[in-house]
């Protein structure tokens, strides 16, 4: 029963690091994925050797993040994200930290597929994080705050496609023709997917009047996630990453409208809690942390630095330029600033591939790390202590 | 990423396969499993090839059957299944199937492991098709319904511990004392898991009063999970199997009261429904049908005709010796005759540990497929044509 075991005690210890993961990030009011990623560290190869990343642990995970942002896309609104105006902040908020990455890897002589892939590292802004920071200081109902939730989505779906470049870009494929192809497949798989979406919404929505339906109130959630690995399947195979279709398939699949069937919504945001909290702890399992050393801690910290900087200003500057004011402006340029799973699994992918080794896996889950520990701290300075900031700085609520 | 492609191309089709395999078994007015694990036949390798038995499939598969039994221990309540009554019939329900087994199976010339196992899965009853075909017919609230369930439960229980001996036997260690030492350690780890159930469920009610888990709601989802797959892991590691464990954990985590946390039972519910789909459809994928030939055939038949005699009568005898009446004992024989999950998992398992080939696995496999198709027949036919049932044949409720 060898192999049976495997699967509880991997479970077993993966979910034990992820709930002791929460308490820990809690205790040092940090995002619960700063304390998984930090544990699975520790409970890895590297450190205490308790688990490896196995097969199974590989699956689980890519499972994860499949499944993760399938659901971050379930909690968009089309209507609600895609303003001209927050496009423009989140397109600007992307080519500036993308440029700024490729640069610095470029600087610290990584070769050209690195420092594509910190480039595109350096895109997409945790939704998650930012969202939940302006959540617990109450003000997610200011204008600023819509911005950064705008762009942030935006920024995601550009940083999904900066991901799907910088692949298609490292594999030697570096050509106007190829960037062009690349182009318009994505935005096929985007149009094409958007359209399918709402016409599987309507004959789910039809089939969950059926009796068959009645009967069996669990097969619109299995319909729901046979789309999400679907869509993550098609998008892999055309080049781009699964989990851009998975994110694609979750904003796509909006106007179902249940009777009988189970709250797929629901369904997979249980299942995101717990391969979502493993998916983290697998980040933290493959650091090696003998890997690190002078220069990554200096790349790292560099990258941090730049991905803060570049941020700020790639999403300021159009604010500023859109007619929003300058504390409205601030807070949109820090609250973009922190990096999450879309850096983490862009890191992933590129280590997988082996594209790059430990160094810069290390220094992008960093700085991913470091930025959702900067952020919050850099934005409650700001909005506490005015005197500190710009002058007559001061949160202003929707006036 | 091939990688994260096998997982999307896995998942999808196992989900699709999942799907149809429900509108098949509507279509012929069969349990799902039953759809299922046909559909996983023919799109396993002795038929279509489109996916084989890969670990990640075997993990998955795995992970469902663990998570399948945390959710049938879920749904019990002690107090109303363990009754002296309901007991001697589950009892004698076990011991002479177990028996019957067996002796088919040496009968046969099978060897004396692989007989073990045939007995062994000849024991457990499924709960789950059982208390569905009552449910479909409005009988769930009679006094013989309430028997069978009752008595399904507990059989449920022994022919898990039966799967426990089997192993053990099978092993070599036959004899007394090494049986009494299963007995011991089986006991034990029931009584110690209960009381720790019951410690950790006021833990839990406890816990779910902090501000953390007021801030953090899925966590004790993530917890009630992680104390499944650990309860797996401690019956998988003093020998006993993975789900004894996880339909203790469920069984046990009972006196749960949650003001903020998240529902686990449904969290857990809807992960049931993704992987225990999976599951039974990678029952089907394990079967080879290039294997079968006119020896399993008649084994299988003679496997299946032995299975609902032998519980007909180990159930049918014990019923009426407690009084209850001719017509209501009938109706408690054949509605425990469906073998379900427990049946299959311990085939998965004889398979998996090599105590035998694809001849008895496709018998245990299809056997319980049958005994599923044949029952609701059987307790219809004897329920709607009672003139062609025992005499004065007549369903009675609760009088």
């Amino acid at each position: 029963m060898e192999i049976v075991s495997s699967v509880a005690f991997e479970m077993s210890i993966l979910l034990f690091v992820a709930l002791a993961g929460y308490l820990l990030a809690s205790r040092i009011h940090q995002s619960a994925i700063v304390g998984e990623i930090i544990l699975g560290v520790i409970i890895g190869p590297s450190v205490l050797g308790l688990i490896t990343y196995t097969s199974f642990v590989k699956g689980i995970a890519e499972l994860g993040a499949i499944i993760l942002l399938f659901v971050v896309g379930l909690e968009f609104k089309m209507q609600e994200i895609f303003k001209a105006k927050y496009a423009i902040i989140a397109l600007i908020g992307v080519i500036v930290p993308f440029i700024g990455g490729y640069l610095l890897a470029k600087l610290f002589n990584f070769n050209f597929q690195s420092a594509i892939f910190v480039g595109a590292a350096l895109t997409a802004t945790s939704i998650a994080i930012t969202a939940n920071i302006l959540r617990e200081m109450g003000k997610l109902q200011t204008e600023a705050a819509k911005a950064i939730i705008g762009a942030a989505v935006i920024d995601d779906i550009l940083g999904l496609l900066a991901l799907s470049f910088s692949s298609e870009i490292a594999t030697g494929a570096f050509s106007i023709s190829a960037i062009a192809w690349i182009a318009i497949k994505s935005a096929l798989f985007f149009c094409v997917g958007i359209l399918l979406g709402i016409y599987l919404s309507k004959l789910i929505t039809k089939f969950d009047k059926t009796k068959i339906s009645q009967k069996y109130t669990e097969l619109v959630f299995i319909i729901a996630m046979m789309i999400a690995f679907f869509y993550a399947l098609v998008a892999e195979s055309i080049g781009l990453s699964a989990i851009v279709g998975a994110f694609l398939a979750g904003v796509s699949l909006e106007g179902i409208i249940l009777r009988n069937g189970k709250n797929y919504r629901e369904g997979a945001e249980y299942m995101g809690i717990i391969f979502g909290a493993i998916f983290f702890v697998s980040l933290g399992i493959l650091v090696d942390i003998k890997a690190i050393n002078l220069t990554i801690i200096i790349f790292m910290l560099a990258l941090t630095i730049i991905a803060i900087i570049t941020k700020f200003i790639g999403c300021y500057i159009p604010a500023r330029i859109q007619g929003m004011s300058r504390e409205d402006s601030t807070i949109i340029g820090f609250g973009m600033s922190p990096r999450g799973e879309v850096a983490m699994i862009i890191a992933l992918l590129g280590l997988n591939m082996g594209y790059f080794q430990q160094d810069i896996y290390i220094s992008i889950v960093l700085m991913a790390l470091l930025t959702t520990i900067i952020t919050p701290i850099l934005i409650r300075n700001w909005l506490l202590k005015p005197e500190l900031g710009p002058k007559n700085f001061k949160f202003r609520h929707n006036d």
